[in-house]
């Protein structure tokens, strides 16, 4: 049967220090709960970030990767998938994933939250920015969450991912 | 040569009526400058509104469809492109645009603004709401502009379209 | 209402003379029955030379690009559609047209045609190669057909879409 | 660090019995090798058979599923990869693996072997149709391998994945 697959994304190049302490949580409690992280690929920032800690405590990591081949992808993903779509990897990104950790902000980023909420996928967002929040809370609420960080994100998944178990 | 391509992006259902006037122009408008009208292709909202304007005035219209056939394509679409893709067509309309007009916010909108500030495509936000402009300004204000009507985004597209061909 | 968009597929580098001969008449042929070109958009092979033979007939030539820009596409070609995907565009070719014409046989070619067999899309191999009759006929004969030369395959395709027409 | 992906492509609905068996085998011997198979996902002919195999033998399995959702997907993929991108998903199966068998012939494996080829990926035949290899064969030798059985396949793969370390 299927396992559960968890994405954190976030983003690359330039992504804040806080934003990749806190994906390297998630990754770790990810990987806890005996869930499949999956990311973005790439070894920098949130995805690397995310990834090393999955693969610290044990877990597997899936990278979904834009490019053509095995190059930038993050030493801790254990299964990249080599899309060849650029950044229409970001849509397969979502829909392969039951819940989603948004950790900053950025062009890329920004479009995988849109993609996921448009999907009706479950999106956390990550100790946001204001204006995120207002931004996407003003576009579809119904399956946005915000929390205050890495913990609390993770006390809401599992409640959302329980609660689907139950049905 | 390859026609200068511009894109109307909108959401379908659920659109407002001033967004689809908004596009509506557009359309006629660019038709009147002999671009071709790129949008998400559908007969509904934005997508339909700004087919409709590029149709009436003459112009030549790109519909770029998420599905596997024509089955709710606008009626005013002369170039449906069938990509089966789904949402990731997204980065394929705003890839094939020089410049693109965002008329109104939905989940879809949102990531095609998104994907296109990514790709570094000219942006132009029309009648938005501030929680849109401050959102994508904190995100990356180079190449997104803010129209308070139709005619004024025209003015901004020209003045970029016009400054590109100097270079 | 949308028009009628055919297909002219082959090879890129490495194409045959006879290929690029065959499709530049093609093109040109597709242009005088007012149906839309498509191409895989490459100023290269096949696809320039139908869209070459459209474009001096005064057709309207498309060509669905794998790359992110227009760096190496045709200069015959009216309207991109820069995809971004790579050769996953292969299947947006063959989705977006009622009918595709294969010239000439490469890896990329015999995608196409294996794509258009798996949607329904008719596919007319044009002087193709013995091995690729016996191949694709054992595959799926239904909507397969072998044209002996340009002239025939346009009697093919005419016979077709008329007959759709009166469905 | 990455592990090693391998592909078995192959018919779903209307597969052969013996391709599935062929199927069956090699993902058992792909589980046994240590090596994360990947198919295209679906719970139907050559993808559930390989995926049983592997699962059996206690392997990891990775499923690249055309649709949108998890419908339909064979309840012996672990991972799924959801890329709603329908048959453009073909070119992810192959560029995500180093090595790819193909177990019988349908139009939807014929486009993978061809963009696998295209690709540069090395593709095992499996006791392929005789028009099957001469069609390959004329198109594009250099990375094609037959095989006469399953055993047979999974002797060439290992020397090839050898080799490539090797370098």
């Amino acid at each position: 049967m299927a396992r559960t697959l968890v994405g954190v994304m976030g983003p690359g190049d330039g992504a804040l220090a806080r934003d990749c302490q806190n994906a390297y949580e998630l990754g770790r409690a990810i990987a806890q709960h005996a869930w499949v992280l999956v990311t973005g690929g790439r070894g920098v920032g949130v995805m690397d970030a995310a990834s090393r800690g999955a693969h610290e405590a044990g877990g597997l990591t899936v990278g979904i990767l834009p490019s053509t081949d095995l190059k930038g992808a993050s030493s801790f993903v254990d299964v990249p998938i080599v899309t060849g779509v650029g950044q229409a990897r970001n849509n397969i990104n979502v829909l392969s994933c039951r819940v989603i950790f948004a950790c900053g902000i950025g062009a890329g980023t920004a479009s995988e939250i849109s993609l996921a909420l448009k999907a009706g996928r479950d999106t956390i967002l990550v100790e946001p920015r204001d204006e995120t929040v207002a931004f996407f809370r003003a576009l579809q609420p119904a399956k946005l969450h915000v929390a205050r960080n890495a913990s609390h994100a993770m006390q809401i998944a599992t409640g959302l991912l329980n609660a689907a178990q139950k049905i």
